[in-house]
């Protein structure tokens, strides 16, 4: 395996070898061990050309902490590359010879298309509304350590299910270890998958009842007012996770986020902050889940 | 101290180990021996919700010299975080397990918020016209290498004390050591600390006279014109330290200036690059200082 | 030598002692040995007054591999100094103890002008229109390792090279070499140079015959529609690069630009594709050359 760039085409096997290699990668953390030499002397790239900072500072500092060298390579509006064609960009950066190059871009398939053309490894950090990987193996991460399993977990995700990269590449891995899972949202936003077992609903109330896991989806405020998009306030009515809602889901049942959180939108702020909510949990294990996919991708490729 | 927040809540003590400790690093500098292990694998997040490019340097260039890994989280505008709260930052960013969170953002008592709310030790790098504590002590550092003592200096601040978060923590840390604190500006600018022993002056060759210190505080020019400001050149004619007005003090009197200066606005270029200035020597110190207040704070958190 | 800010005033001898450096860097690059501990303790600051990726990246990369300690100081638009002139910002960062200061301003002049006022060692990386010292140095040495000599070869220069750092040092150096030099373009952007043995084409056919090194410059579309500038179709059919005009230049020929292409308007995509093209040797070869120059610089400063 050269790269990271979905997990639609990633076997069982590999996720669970991520999973395993994200837990010591965790351990050692923990032990306030906070730097390993594993990739040291190793060129990375971050190739953002959509504005993040959460993603972009956890990959940074994964990156970090297996020591190699990082290059921030934003791409903040169009001019920077002076009309560059992103092949070029690419080429550009492959004769540079990094290591790694972690790539966010607006477009489907971006990071595909790139892994095709250069010998470094590519990972995703999300592609239009196509895939966000990383997210997806660390929200499996943060069920697993809480729930032991996933196999047979009612999972709700709730929101734009339609737009979300987060909720694919989870739909996708969460399939693969046969998770109960249920889309809740409006039905403009709830896309038709037919080729997975998947129950969709309409209806929060419904949609939440004995759920083990639910799962929060960003409102993106900047699609607001583009036709299909209710008013902020009208969402948290039909759409929003509050204590009242929680309480239909099982007793022990678990609340994500991918984060930045919109609190009074679609989550409540007693919600976000109580126990059930592993929120801040994903954020730490996000970081271990980055540091083992690159330590095994370089790890791979010097095997090939 | 877990913190560094404000210079007023901070003992003479405290204050006295900061500056020794900074003369120990500045011989250290010195000897170009320009990188020490002593905070090696520890991670620091410059969190920076104001533009600045010479604080934000100086941190950047003391975490390096620590041997620290540097996060820059820059917040050029709203839309970075996208919405979320400083609170649901900065849990974020305790998340990632970082040991440092140095912060500068426009509301006073931001920092002191951050501070209570994460293990991690923040450091005040400017909140809002509160206070600026590291400049402070960067100064303090300065007057001490050229005048042996605080006690009983004739210590002048110039300019617009009332916005300044760095006037203010200079009163705080100067007061506490027995200096002489004269206040100068147009009325409109002078803030009333009856709490300390001040002497405010409203003419500037009377507030000059025999000062062994000149501090000149940068006009903000994004603030003219805003009703309370002068005209720039009218503001130079009153408030400008020129030569005829740096002899009203005493012979070996010193001048300063946080930077970045306004030359010919609120001081003059000959002023500027006289003799009698140590504004790059305040450059060099705030490295010096800064470095110190990571090392202390590492240090006794650890001990805690 | 402390500064590296032009080819013009560089003796043949330093160029040739600089290319040699590169080659030897480039074997430790191919040896998969990305990080030497040459400038370890060392600190850069990237001082780039005019937007860049490609040259800023490049300089970033040599840096780390050189195991220093980089700051990058962007100046994206006024406000960042706060009106500070470039003396002071530059007295500031020699201040905090830097050990080179690489600059791109868009006054011709302004490296030449800092070099003179600070002790840290001053690289041009673009100044106005005046010059490209590195970028002329990749050039040279990427022409070397194809052609093993630059005396007496035809090297053509296509393109605006009137406003062309690029062209200018790269001629300064070609002369140097006793190369023949061509320049072609349209009346309005060829300068008389009449110091230096040249020949001006105004049609590209003709100017092509008989090439050993065609170099492509890029056309900045921002200066498009200020007069002087033919629409970019006339361009590409007076003055871009295609295959019937590649055929016109020796059967060897290689073909040279400095990034990032306009793919269509000077260069067509098959020439810049071709076997004939040499553009992402160039890129690689630019961080041998800018690690030379680093290393050469210190090591002479410190013989000094």
């Amino acid at each position: 395996m050269k790269d990271l760039v979905g997990i639609k085409e990633l076997s069982k096997d590999k996720i669970k070898l991520i999973l395993d290699t994200a837990s010591s990668f965790k351990d050692v953390l923990k032990r306030d061990i906070k730097k390993v030499p594993a990739l040291r002397g190793k060129t990375v790239v971050n190739l953002f050309f959509e504005p993040s900072t959460r993603t972009k500072t956890s990959f940074e500092l994964a990156e970090k902490r297996l020591s190699m060298d990082v290059l921030n390579f934003s791409v903040p509006t169009s001019s920077v590359v002076k009309g560059e064609s992103l092949f070029d960009t690419i080429k550009t950066i492959e004769a540079y010879g990094v290591d790694f190059i972690v790539i966010r871009h607006s477009s489907s398939g971006a990071p595909h298309f790139i892994a095709r053309n250069v010998d470094a490894s590519v990972i995703n950090a999300g592609d239009g509304i196509n895939e966000h990987p990383t997210q997806a193996l660390l929200d499996a991460f943060s069920i697993l350590e809480r729930k032991g399993s996933l196999k047979g977990l009612n999972i709700a995700i709730v929101g734009d299910i339609l737009h979300s990269r987060v909720a694919k590449s989870n739909i996708y891995l969460l399939s693969k270890f046969g998770a109960n899972i249920r889309l809740i949202g409006p039905p403009t936003l709830v896309p038709e998958m037919t080729d997975y077992h998947i129950d969709v609903f309409y209806e929060m109330d419904e949609g939440l009842k004995d759920a083990d896991v639910i799962m929060m989806l960003r409102i993106q405020m900047e699609r607001q007012g583009k036709g299909f998009f209710p008013s902020t306030l009208e969402y948290f009515k039909n759409w929003g996770l509050d204590m009242r809602r929680l309480k239909l889901a099982k007793k022990d049942a678990i609340v994500m986020h991918p984060g930045p959180m919109n609190r009074g939108i679609e989550i409540s702020s007693d919600v976000a902050d109580s126990e059930q909510s592993i929120i801040l949990e994903q954020v730490t294990n996000g970081l271990a889940v980055r540091m083992a996919v690159m330590y095994l991708l370089k790890k791979e490729s010097e095997n090939a």
